[in-house]
């Protein structure tokens, strides 16, 4: 049994409305995490759970204060525009198959309680080079979300171009699928180095999700701290600058799920 | 303790004629696997159980649709000429020693269920470079099946070939053998290499099953298939291309059991 | 928790007089097994249990009539001239910590049941080259065992020599110490290369555990296929020939414990 | 469920005055490992706790006797001056995510069962190559443990040099800290090599925590081994002698957590 310690921050269960999971998870390029961490430092979410858990890695990090922490994952909700937000984020995610999936059932058990019929997962498609133009692909449950979104401009064809999504990426919408909940994973072709980290990647799933969540995000935050990345990261000769700048960032690298590439 | 899910597909459980139960999961050369999805596709069994499993990859492939689903192993049953058959059929296969034991022994009980008490595990025996003419070898349980089938023309000195049947294709047998349930592995030389598909090689095992079976079955659409396969990888130059049509067959490989070579 | 499947053998549990379990599970060399297996081929002991259980290897062997069969291992009890013997011997021993701890309880409990006050565990120290005289090292569990033994011509300064003993043989002693059972290992040098078989190495520690067990066993069959072994050996070219020799002895390699050579 | 098996020392729990526990167990450099052996051998604390457990290394080492024994970890106190002292020294540590966090539960389980409330952890942050002048870095769980130490001349900047500390000289902390336990880690530079032993950097981790505790310890002697190991290790040419010596110290290396060196 997997031993999970949750600390709640509600004395009462909020009541969303029509709430939509939104998922970034560390995983290739980093991509869902900075997308998510960035939405939750400009909506300001509310936090609902924190949880720690036996299948995290066994060691601890740096909180923003320096002081040492275990990894956890968080739970958040914003109110939304027409229907309200939950952003799953946090520094890592377990490992192995049973591990996984046990902490997305967990996940998914947290959202339904909260009223949750839709998932959607953010993440990277690892290539083996830098990538210019990322393209975002999404891959769906099923016939009804593709037709809810098949307006925006992405691919839909994923299936097309990987093999399998990795991860709670790909768990949580296989396992929301069991349960007649809505998934969708916005993927974007990212660099698949461990220690790339894909801003601007980030900011091409956002301009999706923006038009998703129906919510006016001012992304130039993103933008420059993606433009300041590219341009220290030309200048870069030595990898351990690179590693300090990762650092700052609280992201950790030890596994990148997400996708693997294979086509 | 394993997580299964069970999806049943029935009211009732069949009465089936003294049924024989084919397994050809993923596997060396795949071998296994297409010798049975052929066979599925030209007999259209009714699917029993949809099982998904905790023990499977943590991940989520692209069904027919292109929808994203969690890797599962389905139980069919197609009415035979003078007894029935059960197909086992899938996406994976656990991979730990635990998972494994556990995946086939949840596998047997719903076998004796339905009233299986002969078990044929199909396979590849994974040679370092390309078989020209691929031999079938065979192995057993126990003396009443080597009777049984001792008039194919199948050598059934596997035990002079390799050291041990890995995975499903070997549990299910020797898990088989303490029920006692009858069991035999036809396992075919192929190409060892991870992305190897061996449409000849089942083509071969499935010359051997027809007779097993009893049944007259069309072979034409997998020889043009092997054809095909053979003229086109003749060309590949990349191994792109090679991995896009890995996909077409949503056959994936990050385990490759049944065997290892050893001599 | 482990599953295990366990075979008795026996109607009522046999009355031994002071028992000692003589353990030759495979390992370095194979050493251990070599010198076990020749023993239960020379005395013919009874079998007691054969135990199959989830933490082998999740595959099937051949046996003798080359029918597959799951890795097991069994107990086996002799009557000896001063006091019985019991033999644990087989195909395979659990590879991951907790499941070797959890095997070698199981195992003491069985031994215990017997009236079984003392353990003896065979191995080989792997060197990384061949070894022309191999030495034979002891390591006991206490003063009481090191003086009964102490007149036997063995280093019992293993400590010296290796850092640890890995696996079977070193829990079974371990954990017989808290048992306030007494334990003794003996190790022979031997080349540490995982297809090498240490026939002459097995003569070696069969010398002297001759003399433990007070019993005059002729090790002219073993010696003759020592010399047939080296003899093949050094003809063989290919790896190939000699991997088929290994197979007619139906041991497995997929681990070698035992001990790691450290200096 | 993990498997402990713990030996208890006492009759009754003793009353401590506010103990601190201090974690040495194996890691980088063995700096943890070599400063609380050194401390137990010069305070002579009693011991507590002797814990065997189904998660340490499969294996058996020799103890000061040359006897075999399992690997296990102890747990002693102190009597101090103003405070007393308990002591976690060891042999091993668990090695996956899951055993890591329930054997340091445990630990801290009978650290708050002695009235423990403050924890602090020894160990190295693996550097590339050899280090001339060790630097030690601190890392708290929270403001109170750091206003109270902050008069000692180490830098509590460590979230700035590594990304996280692993193992039971994280975990400690972490779970610490959801107790409401002050924790501390003291970590100084060493050489990563899995062979090194960082008898200088454990001097320079007891300068400083000579002041925590209060205590006046003579360090010459580790000074003089320091100094021994320091001169032996420039004539050293072969990896052999290294080991032999590794081996009289009776630490063993299969796994080295404290810290991943990133920058």
């Amino acid at each position: 049994m997997p031993k999970w310690i949750v600390k709640k921050n509600f004395e009462k269960l909020p009541k969303l409305r029509n709430p939509v999971l939104i998922e970034g998870l560390p995983g290739m390029g980093q991509v869902g995490k900075i997308a998510v961490d960035f939405l939750i430092d400009e909506l300001e979410p509310k936090l609902l759970y924190k949880i720690y858990s036996h299948d995290f890695w066994h060691s601890v990090y740096f909180n923003d204060d320096g002081f040492v922490e275990l990894p956890s994952v968080c739970l958040y909700y914003a109110k939304g525009k027409k229907r309200d937000l939950l952003f799953l984020a946090g520094d890592d995610q377990p490992n192995s198959p049973r591990a996984s999936y046990q902490f997305s059932e967990k996940i998914l058990d947290m959202a339904e309680e909260l009223g949750c019929r839709e998932v959607i997962t953010l993440g990277g498609i690892g290539l083996p080079s830098e990538v210019k133009n990322p393209q975002v692909f999404g891959a769906v449950t099923g016939k009804d979300i593709l037709n809810k979104y098949s307006s925006l401009k992405i691919d839909f064809r994923l299936g097309k171009k990987i093999e399998a999504i990795v991860g709670a990426s790909g768990l949580l919408l296989g396992l929301a699928r069991l349960r007649n909940i809505n998934g969708m994973a916005l993927l974007t072709e990212t660099y698949g180095h461990p220690s790339h980290l894909g801003f601007k990647e980030a900011k091409g799933i956002l301009t999706h999700l923006k038009k998703i969540i129906g919510m006016d995000i001012d992304l130039s935050d993103l933008e420059r701290e993606s433009a300041e990345y590219e341009k220290t990261r030309l200048k870069l000769k030595d990898e351990e600058q690179e590693i300090s700048r990762l650092k700052k960032l609280r992201t950790h690298f030890h596994d990148t799920p997400d996708v693997q590439y294979i086509g």
